[in-house]
């Protein structure tokens, strides 16, 4: 896992549409600087123009080239401005029926690329997979143990270097299971290159390799992750650099519209990883998103639909054989027996042991991941050959374990009833004969010695596969639990959910066998128990985890059962520390805005944490001035104060965007004096001009090249300035105010005077300054509270 | 229906914890009186006191008493008082406990309650009506057809009568689905009664009666809404005369913490009518709820996992014939055959033109309900005779209907392999033989002479009960449509789901059956689409609806045609109009904030609407003036303005609600002259003096008695003022004020002057001045702008 770019993000705007002013790295608070322009204050000399109407002035393109579609557009300002509306008016209904087209075969798109993809995925795992598994399986029937052994970790360690390699040096942005990126993502924080075009393809081959290296690691996570990438690339068009844009995408180079085809992606992926379509929108909403609207359930819900149709579609061409290797073994989904019987007093006891089992397990999990990553972060720093050493050293251990811990567990003679299935010989099958004598084999290198989804389905399997022995399940738990741990945070995109069913199947299946004489449910029921527990002690989800089981396993009722083992795993692990994905964000450094204010910011006003001196531009400010402080610092906005005689007092005119500036400065269109040129400024621009650029691709201040006499120019800034932004008086509770700006999905939030006679801005909030680091910070006194909150 | 009530609602305050000052009715806009009272200047001669220290003052007690646990109280005001802080410090933990225990415990008890009711409701109708059925059957096996019908329709006439004269005369608002109700609750309007423990028990028996009356009605909108009055009466406590409330309680009198325990109530309603708890919870979600927070994801599904255990446990119970007539029928649970082989072309087509017509029909149903709404609404106004009468007119039309149509068909020769369940004699089972003779039964009497269940259970059969012709497809279709259409809006508890069900499956059947020869689908699952067509057609919800579906018919394998259908009707219907519970909350003329903002409050600001002369107080009030403002307006809430000696320049000091001005005049703290006396003041109030009251026991204008002396006294407000209302400035798009108000779930929002110099407020919204009928009112020539939002 690469931690370079940790640094590298920006902020995007949110729900509100409201606009920025800090996309300043982590302590870019420091860097507010003291030099003196903190307010340009020159008297003019033209008269003053009336501005003051009571007509709607707010915003003018400020926002504009975001958004057409009237019901859904929070981004107001698009037809505020009178030039602009005459040219809307007349294309309106043409426009608004390209973006609703737009929208859904964007949707549309997303389900079958991210369908395409997952399938994809799965046949080349269980082809590269297998035919190593096969390989192997030939060498050790002819008893040759060390040549099996080398083939094995050797295919192994050419897997995980192609992967790790592919990491390194393509798109370090890939490693790991990438669900925290997309979560703070969608929370409002673009870290660099997280969604860009190279970090897809090595998520996609990277996964595959990884996951066929034997590595114990999921290709769930990497899955969501590919699926936001696809809905990035598809919503954004290609590179502009080889012409692959499209015109019509221009409406969706917004905040808003992006966020919500992440969305879409993430939950296509999770429909593409587990064929858990309502599942996959469930675990959107409740792990991806930070904000839903209902018509995006609705999106959702169709993107995944069309992911199941897509697969579905390819499992019965895959069915007459044409694929290879895929068999059944391919796009998971579990058999349990789901007759249930009336459980009995220990059944019960039984499922709340593994629930609580769940919690512990799981809480402990997250401590060691987070340290184990903290450890590797160190590691990886050091560069791409560490990277891959790291993984190769983790590859050899894995095949180590694999190939070795089976050794230590007798042969079981096979079921009745099995006999053309029992021992698998030659073939990568479920009853491996590894060492053992023909008519016997080695449970433990059944789990080990196979797929991850093999290993899975041989856990859930049901009674009458009386297959595992109480100390190989031990065996396999230790061992997939600690490879778990150490294996995610390499460099490698590596899922968390199969370790994780793994490691919890394995030791419900182990409750499972102990209580077996005096229950009357299922050993494999009690895999999925325990796989059930283990996922929300870690995760901590809870209706997406019981859908996604439950889609997994077709079977509905088991629901009331996985429900409480959720339900207890969830609250055991609560009471000790947070979620993994969570942690991970936290332990990344990106600023993630969480939906409840900290309990020490009811201590506090918003007065409190805007620290610093602010820059302001007034309404027609000097070219050099503005350019001086686009380069002297690195905020996102600014506010615009009209001072006399453009009114009668000082007074805030509204907030104005970096890009917006540099958009209007590389413009040129300045005036010689002070004056409102706003009007004929505006025919100069169109208002996809000021639209969003795809990611890293917009205009930077070292792009403008201005001569000395145009740094002495004017440029009205009032066209471009939002003029009603979110505010609040500096007197209102911090908590309060990060409601606001949590709920509304602010950038910029203006901190007003409370008595009159003062400055009209004290300061502004962004997202930075509601981070606890920042808070905490500016007053130690707090920490000791930090407790409860 | 009783539409009586309608004008009789208060607005609860939102997330944002803000406070109020507009529970004004319908057109209370008007009311806004023109009394010179506007700002009560009056030169104080005490001592200016040190107010405005930097110290977080964010409203004292303003909002306290209302949450103690701080991770998810958005009322951040509780902790700021110095004077309940001290108080509070030493009790906090404990306090905290309590809460969280209490939080679970009432999630608890939804669950169990609502199971239980859910449970008795099933047992009750199926005893009834069984027993309807069967003395009937057993009247027309003996060929005395006039007694039989005579039997059938006197006891659904008695039956109706019960329910509708519980309705009439005990809790009108009991009458209709209630989901309407329930959603506008959640959306912050409290209608009058509608969740009294009156209401919870007509709702329980009326449902019981009403549906084994044979009506066309489901018991599952009736399930909501008793969930809703579960939750309400375990949350606020019994009623405070019979000393039913409990100490604890009170953490939960608070307008947040009483719609979350109404969402999960509402969650629970739908689990109990279903048995889908994860469909209960998505219902929560995507139709119920209008602010939705994870936690609250994680407390609905563990409500509606106790139902689903508690619902087991019962039918566990019942199965060894404890429970009546109770049988395989009560809790439904629809076996659809789910071996879905590849589907052709054709049958993809089918699908389309079941999903098109679904919107068709699902349109038209919506259309016809409004205008025998508005029609029945007419007649229900006149009293409750006239309501009974209505009924009785329906039931005796429903009793003809279900009993004549069944002669039009002619007698199907009983399938082989069914000889000892067909026909049906004597017992109330699927296979009616009504007039035909032995061996042969009447398909349409199996669906029309049987209850609800039964007949959609007999639909969803499976191929191998080739049991409907084609006329008693239609015949039955146009029979349940019309009936249903003209049944929901008489005064029965009414759901809507059933007749929707019955309707589409038939003509979902329908489709099948017609292209049956070419088709490689089942029958029963092209009723499934049709039902799961006109659900979406009619309800347009997506997710709850295709998991609802799933858990009745237990099969996930048909989720990608299910998925489709529902997609297409939605689209197709509404492209014509709303869905079937927007139209009834609009109907009734509740305030419903949408969503999204309406198109033409772009081109209005937020001074634009807000309309009116304002009441304001100062700091420090004349007990009298207070009491007359209180008398002489309806408004919940006033600024407070500190004005000179208190502060340099008129300033907003905050808001303050009416009911803690009563509770503050209650007390009686009075003092002689102008003077701050907030912290002696506060030794007399606790904290929890404060709280909002249980519905509609409130403190009123009426119950305050103060003597000609004391009118003359005054009262400092500063600590009952929340200092830090949100606020907007006048040139603020009203859309963005309207998305803010909306996100936060504000009560009111205060409108601030946008040029220095002019008093400190210009107004407040409310949720009325939202309203399209408040803002076409004002600007008439938006109206034709309103299409396309």
């Amino acid at each position: 896992m690469d931690h370079s770019d940790d640094d590298d993000y920006s902020i995007q705007g949110g729900e509100g549409g409201d606009v920025e002013s800090g996309g300043r790295g982590r302590g870019g608070f420091m860097e507010r600087r003291e030099s003196g322009m903190s307010s340009f204050s020159e008297s003019a000399r033209e008269p003053l123009l009336h501005l003051k109407s009571r007509v709607n002035t707010t915003s003018q393109i400020a926002i504009v080239g975001s958004k057409v579609y009237p019901i859904e557009s929070l981004d107001y300002e698009i037809f505020e401005n009178e030039l602009i509306k005459q040219d809307w008016r007349s294309r309106k209904r043409v426009e608004i029926f390209q973006y609703i087209f737009l929208k859904w075969t964007l949707a549309l798109c997303i389900g079958l690329f991210t369908g395409l993809v997952g399938f994809f995925n799965n046949i080349a795992v269980e082809n590269i997979a297998g035919f190593k598994l096969l390989l192997t399986s030939n060498l050790m029937l002819n008893a040759k143990y060390f040549q099996a052994f080398a083939a094995y970790a050797g295919i192994n360690v050419i897997l995980a270097f192609s992967a790790a390699a592919l990491c390194a040096f393509i798109a370090p942005a890939a490693a790991g299971s990438g669900i925290p990126e997309v979560k703070a993502y969608l929370n409002g924080v673009d870290a660099h290159s997280i969604l860009a075009p190279s970090t897809l393809f090595v998520k996609i081959f990277g996964s595959i390799f990884g996951v066929s290296a034997g590595f114990v690691v999921g290709k769930e996570g990497p899955m969501v992750h590919t699926g936001a990438c696809i809905a990035n690339l598809l919503g954004q068009g290609g590179s502009r650099k080889y012409h692959l844009t499209w015109k019509w995408l221009r409406y969706f180079k917004n905040d808003r519209d992006r966020r919500d085809l992440i969305t879409c992606g993430a939950a296509a992926g999770v429909a593409a990883a587990f064929r858990a379509p309502v599942g996959g929108v469930l675990f959107a909403l409740e792990e991806a998103a930070s904000w839903w609207r209902s018509a995006l359930l609705w999106r959702t819900f169709f993107t995944t639909a069309v992911v199941a149709v897509v697969l579905r579609s390819f499992i019965q061409f895959c069915r007459s054989g044409n694929c290879g290797l895929f068999g059944q073994g391919g796009l998971i989904m579990f058999d349990v027996n789901s007759a249930i019987p009336a459980y009995n007093t220990v059944d019960l006891l039984a499922v709340l042991l593994i629930g609580v089992l769940g919690g512990l397990f799981g809480c402990l999990y997250n401590y060691l991941v987070d340290k184990v990553l903290r450890t590797y972060s160190i590691i990886n720093e050091r560069g791409p050959a560490f990277k891959i050493l790291l993984v190769i050293t983790i590859s050899l251990l894995t095949s180590c374990c694999a190939f070795g811990l089976p050794w230590l567990v007798q042969c079981t003679p096979c079921p009745s009833g099995f006999e053309n299935e029992c021992p698998t010989i030659g073939r990568s099958g479920n009853y491996k004969n590894f060492q053992c004598q023909p008519g016997h084999y080695n449970d433990l290198a059944s789990l080990f010695f196979n797929t991850n989804d093999d290993a899975i389905r041989n856990l859930f399997s049901p009674r009458h596969r009386k297959q595992f022995q109480i100390s190989t399940l031990l065996i396999f738990f230790v061992g997939t639990y600690f490879l778990g741990v150490i294996t995610y945070g390499i460099a490698i995109p590596s899922g968390l959910f199969i370790p994780v069913i793994l490691a919890g199947s394995s030791y419900g299946r182990l409750v499972g066998r102990l209580v077996g004489p005096i229950s009357n449910l299922d050993v494999g029921l009690f895999a999925l128990l325990g796989a059930a527990s283990f996922l929300g002690g870690t995760m901590r989800m809870t209706v997406s985890l019981c859908v996604i089981l439950l889609e997994l396993t077709n079977d509905l009722l088991m629901l009331p059962l996985v429900m409480l083992v959720l339900l207890i795993s969830k609250t055991v692990a609560d009471s000790f520390n947070k979620g993994v994905y969570d942690q991970i964000v936290e332990m990344k450094g990106l600023p993630y805005m969480e939906a409840h204010a900290k309990a020490y910011m009811r201590n506090l006003t918003a007065g409190d944490v805007c620290s610093g001196p602010l820059i302001t531009f007034s309404g027609v400010q000097k070219v050099g001035d503005i350019l001086h402080a686009l380069r002297m610092t690195r905020h996102n906005g600014f506010p615009v104060i009209d001072e006399p005689p453009f009114s009668e007092a000082p007074e805030l005119c509204g907030l104005v965007l970096r890009s917006h500036l540099l958009v209007l400065l590389k413009g040129k269109k300045f005036t010689k004096n002070r004056v409102l040129s706003g009007s004929e400024l505006l025919r100069f621009f169109h208002a996809f001009d000021f639209a969003k650029p795809g990611s890293g691709k917009g205009l930077k201040v070292e792009d403008l090249d201005l001569s000395v006499e145009e740094m002495e120019m004017y440029v009205d800034l009032h066209p471009i300035t939002n003029t009603s932004p979110y505010m609040v008086v500096e007197t209102m509770s911090l908590a309060k105010a990060a409601v606001l700006f949590r709920e509304l999905g602010l950038r910029h939030l203006c901190v007003v005077p409370k008595t009159p006679g003062r400055p009209p801005i004290v300061g502004i909030l962004t997202r930075h300054d509601f981070m606890p680091e920042h808070i905490l910070g500016l007053y130690p006194e707090f920490i000791r509270h930090k407790g409860p909150a």
